[in-house]
Parts: C-alpha cells; structure tokens; sequence
C-alpha cells in the first residue's frame, strides 16, 4: 500500500472537479463535516425545495382540482419519460413513476408469473436487499412456485457462471440489484440479462443502488423489468416515489394485480369494467402523489445537467479516493473494504467491514461523520458525486481513522 | 318550494358561523369565485405549507439520513394513530397513514379472503368508487371466488333490507363507502356493520368520501376494515398518502401481501426472513413518504382544532342551504337534485342530475364556479366546511342559475 494523498492534494481534485458547482445547487449546511450517506438519502436540491414551494403556493392553492387537468395526471409518465431516458436508458413509454420500490416489485413479480405461466421457479440471491427478499419469498409461495436462492460467490457479486448454473427451463425470473447494497459490487447488466434470456426466463432489475450515479442500458441490454427508488442518488426526498420500467415489448401483455383507477384505459370514464390502459400507465394504480412526483422531476433534470457519464466519472474516482485511504488509515486496525477493487466493477459506495462496525458507526455519527450501519458488521461510506466532494470523503476517513486507532 | 334566501341572508350566517375564523387558515386566492369540489381535493392550509417548509429546509436538509431515527420511521404510525382518534373514532394502534387507497384496499381484500378461507364471495354494490369495484373484481378472481353486485334502491342508498338479501354463510367480506361518490348518501354504519357480522362475514369500510367531514366511530360500530384518501376533506394536497383501519382484534391474524421491509418486525435488522411486525405497521410495504406524512398530519391537526361536531353541523347547513338553492334556481330548468334530501342521511356534498352535466360542468368551471362533473350526467357541488363560505355557496349556485337557464 502507497502513501495516502494530502488533503492539499485531495482540494486540488475538487479545484479541478468538472462538477464541482453542483455541490452549490444543493442546501448543504455546517453540519455534519462529512456525510457519507447520500446512498440512502440524497441532499435536496436547491431546485426542489423552490418547485415544490411553487407546487404548493400556485399549483395547489390556485389551481385545485383543475390541476389534474393541467399537468398533474401525466406527471407519472411524463417523469417516467425523463427518468427512463435520463437515467435508464430507456425510450419513452415504458417507464412510470409511483408507489414504492416495494409495491413496484410486487407487480412485477406478479406480471412475470402470468408471463411465464408454466415456468415454477423464481431465482433471486440471499444477499439481495430484504424487501426484494421477501417479496419474491411471498409472491412465489402465492403463485404456488419455489424461490431458487443463489449465491454470490463474493458478497453480492453474482458471476455469469453461478447464475448460469441456477437457471434453466423452470425459470419464470432472475431478480437481482445492479449495485449490492451491501458490498457494491456492480452486476454485468448486459451480459447477465442474455444468461437469463438463454434460458427463456425473464430479468428483474432493481436499479435502486444504481440509478442516477451508474450509467443503466436497458433498452440495450434487453431487459424485461426494473425497479427503482428515487431518494438515493436522485435526491428525491424521504420515501418520494419510486418507479417501475416494462419494456415496450412486454406491456400489451402485462398485467398487473393492483387494479386501481388511475391504471384504466379512461380514468374519469369510471367505468363498469377494469380496461387497463394500453400504455405503461397500466402499471399505476392510486392517485399519484404530486408533490413526491416533482421532487423527482427536479432529481432527474440535475442528473440530466450534470451528465451521468461525469457522474460516474467522479464517483469512481470518489470510491478509488475512500479504498486508498481505507487501506492506508483503517486496514491496519482490523477494518476491511469490502467492495470490489476495480473501480468498474462497483458502483459508488465503499463498504468496510469491521466487528465493532455498530460501534464505530455510533461514534462517527456523535462525530460529525455520517456514513450506514448495515447488519452485522458493514459500515457503508456513501460517495454522490453531485454533493460529495474530495475534501469531505477525506475528512470523513480522517474522523474515522481516529475511532478506529482509539 | 319555498322563496330562495337572499344573499344578504346568507352573509348573516357567515357572520355567525362558529368555524368562520378557519377559512382564514386555508392558502385561498381570489379566483374562483366559488370553489365546489373540496370534496374532490381539498385547499392547501397554511400551516401545511409552513410545516413542508420546515421538513424541506430543516429535517432533509439538516438531519439528513437520521430523520428515520428522529421521527420519520414513526410517522405511519402516528399520524394514523392521531386520525384514528380524531377522524375514525379509532382507538391507537389501528391504522397506519401509507400508500394509495387503491393499495390499501387491495391489501385488505387479500386480508379478508385469509380471514374467510371458506367462504367463496364478495359483496359490493355497482354504484361503487371504480378503484373499490375494479380492486374487487381483480382479488376475486385471483382468489378464485365470485363477486355478488349489490344494487342499491336509491343511487348509492344500501338499505339494511337489500343488504341483508345479498349476504349468507358464503359472504367473505362486505364492500361498501360510508358516504357514496356520486349521490352523497350516508351509509348507517353501526347498523349496516351488525348485519355483516351477523352472517359472519367482514365489513370493509370505504370512508374516502366522509373521512374529515362526518363523524365515523369505527370502534364502536365494531367495523373490521377500513381505508380512505387524505385529499378530500383532510386537506392533505394532490395524491397525499392514504391511511387503513384494522381493528385490534384481528391484527394477530392478518397478513398483507406486499411484504415489504417498513412492515417487517425489525426494520432494519434486514433479516434473512420477513416476520410482521405485531402492530399495525404490519400493513407497510415500502418507505413512507414523509412530504405526505406531514401533509396529513396538519390535515387532521385543523379538523381536531375545529372538531368533527362543528364540521358536522355546518356541512348539513350548507347541503340544506344548497338543496334549497337547487330546488328553487335550477329545478325548474330541469337540474334535479338526487341526494338525500334528510341531512342526517347524506354527507357533505350536494349532486345534481341534469342531461347537459358536461357542458355545464365546462361553462361552469369557465365562468369561475369550479364543480365536479361525474359521468354521465351528474354535477357534484361539494361543500368543505372548513373553506366553503355560505356566502361563496350561494354565488356558485347563482352562476348556476345563469348558466343552466340561458
């Protein structure tokens, strides 16, 4: 292990740093020194807080009801749009926004099943985020099918050879995380969607851990399905909503089980019988939450400003930064990364796994140092390029560095 | 019919309207004229816009990720616990503030067909809301069971007669809105629950339309299930979250099929196996929407400070008034009123059938009266007793009057 940069050095980076205005168009303030978290929950934007106050005061109070006339009830596609050809490489029409992540999935799930009607086994591996979990678990004991558990040879990393090894012509769907949770290590979408499509299953992307900061191809990939949130690395605000993308080929046949209005073909008809609409609409189901909608409106158009190809950019320098300081502050006191190595093969965060991590984590915090506890031993340093910048990853190690040695 | 009452009359009642200082408390700009559908979405109250300011520029900004550990994770919780108490009649541990009534309707259904594992029917009247007819419709047919449609007498009056025809030993669970969509008729809802359980079945209650504007005792009626919208009579704003009612009795027993994390025992013990949590946050899925939560909060907060009873008692004055408006301004141009004309019997809005609905609804909404047209030839006047004026009632009907004569 090399020397680890100054601070000196690590302030010419963000001297330098192509995106260095955006940390500006956040509301950021004194505290904490170094938040290390906007892997969980993104910083609000500046343009956020303005639109929704606009929201309130004009659209809301002025409008009323009228604003469902106006531009309200397309938000769902019309943000749908933005984001699928903003953030997931997808043409218009296949992507909406609503719900959570977890009722997304559900559908999907569902949908898949019906998809693949004599197929008996949904594949998902056991290091797969918990709500994703027990979705399948649920889902699959419903529709009468077994849930084959995969495991990732390092953690969260599915390889090509162990996922070809799990599937086959009992497969309805493989669901997996673009970006571990927990290790961060980046899946092959590409490649792994063909492994699935060879056995005539269908893929699950949840993109979660990956929209907004990781370039995602689905159109190009071929994907089937994707999930997502929006208060990680879109800054969208606690618990905004979430969004599901159906790929063109697979919406005139896709059916989803939460019937509710605003998914039918003509929402104010009020008709006797369900139609669900023939766009990706057909995977809403409630009255979608305006405010929430906005607030991701403002996310995607930052991202769309800042250029996800800069993004990722400096997100892999952000992570390479966090790995050499790791290695040089905190492995020589028992705390390991965790994450891949090779800065194309994670997304952007850095686990480090250590036996005090709830500890150490605790004291961090009373610090001024805001990184993620992850059961049992992780301790996750979140790096989003829009807000984070050198100086702070470093100074976050730097705090930690004196826990740890304590 | 009587002589209609001045203008003047109506100020007189303004001036004494023991709830007239809350209007003040509502963001109300000078357009409309006269603003008829807080029974579709209600006016955005100050405090609403100052608390979303606060979460926005404070709790995001500055607590960041360790809002969840402030107040945000409890927030399902408590605000259903606070409108359990002040709007359902509802004792604390019942109802949880998430999702969609759409969502939450198809969790309860799935609930109740566990519940009833041996009994083969659903029972709800055709003039119900589409998402609850829809909802139905789709879980009873995934559950392998048949719907029983119930037409009521009236538009929307379930009589305890028809009612107790259309149920027996094979009903799983009854269907019904307190308050109707379209007529405005009130539901019995102590007497039509005995019925339900009288056949041992579950009674779901829709309380979308009645939620914040009459009172409901759920406890006391004994009810089973209910759901219901925040946007309406609440004030919450476009698409804020819904809430759901399980009485204490049955919450041991019932599970929900949108096993996501936020309804796991431990949240973020991200266990490898999802156990409910023994509350009612058993009936979350995904990440609560704090922007909503807060919005709903405030919502309840001004019809506490007001009380149901007050909100009550001028909602019929202002029904009676505008029945009588109808009956003298537009019945003679072939307008007719179809709700209840018993204020005890119908809720807080007045629906008037005339063939032209539509282009009067339009001529309407351009002449500054903003109403809700509801297919086919239904114009509903809502009537908020926090906002709506008498004064501001009586405008829009003599709009009304021009309009429909000319």
């Amino acid at each position: 292990m090399g020397e680890a940069p100054s601070r000196a050095a690590v302030c010419r980076l963000d001297e330098t740093d192509p995106l260095r205005e955006f940390r500006d168009r956040f509301a950021i303030g004194p505290d904490p020194i170094a938040y290390l978290d906007g892997n969980s929950l993104g910083r609000p934007p500046k343009s956020t807080i303005e639109r929704l106050r606009r929201v309130l005061d004009e659209e809301w109070a002025d409008w009323l009801i009228r604003g469902w006339s106006k531009t309200w009830t397309d938000l769902p596609t019309a943000v749908g749009d933005r984001l699928g050809a903003v953030v997931l490489g997808a043409a218009a029409g296949q992507t909406v926004v609503a719900d959570s992540t977890s009722v997304n999935l559900f559908k999907v799930l569902h949908a898949v099943c019906d998809l693949r009607p004599n197929r008996r086994e949904i594949v998902i591996d056991d290091t797969n985020f918990p709500t994703d979990r027990y979705l399948v678990a649920a889902v699959a004991e419903k529709r009468g099918l077994t849930v084959r558990w995969l495991t990732p040879d390092v953690m969260g990393d599915v390889t090509a050879e162990r996922l070809a090894a799990a599937i086959g012509p009992a497969t309805v769907a493989v669901v997996l995380c673009q970006v571990d949770y927990r290790s961060g290590a980046l899946a092959n979408l590409d490649g792994l969607t063909r492994i699935v499509h060879d056995a005539g299953a269908l893929m699950v992307w949840d993109v979660c851990h990956s929209a907004g900061v990781v370039p995602i191809e689905l159109d190009a990939a071929e994907a089937d399905f994707a999930v997502g949130c929006t208060y990680k690395y879109l800054n969208a605000g606690p618990g905004a909503p979430a969004f599901v993308y159906v790929a063109a080929r697979h919406l005139p046949d896709v059916r989803q089980p939460i019937t509710g209005w605003f998914g039918a073909e003509d929402i104010f008809a009020m008709a006797p019988d369900y139609v669900p609409a023939s766009s990706a609409r057909r995977m809403l189901s409630g009255t979608p939450n305006v405010l929430g909608l906005v607030a991701v409106d403002e996310g995607v158009r930052l991202v769309a400003d800042a250029g996800l190809s800069r993004i990722r950019a400096k997100g892999m320098e952000l992570t390479a930064l966090v790995t050499e300081l790791a290695d040089a502050w905190l492995a020589p006191a028992g705390a390991e990364v965790v994450s891949p190595r090779d800065p194309e093969r994670r997304g952007s965060h850095v686990s480090v796994r250590h036996p005090d991590a709830r500890t150490i984590t605790d004291r961090l915090i009373a610090g001024g140092v805001i990184p993620d506890f992850r059961n049992p031993d992780l301790i996750r340093l979140g790096l989003s390029p829009l807000t984070t910048s050198y100086a702070e990853a470093w100074d976050g190690l730097d705090v930690m560095r004196g826990i740890i040695a304590a």
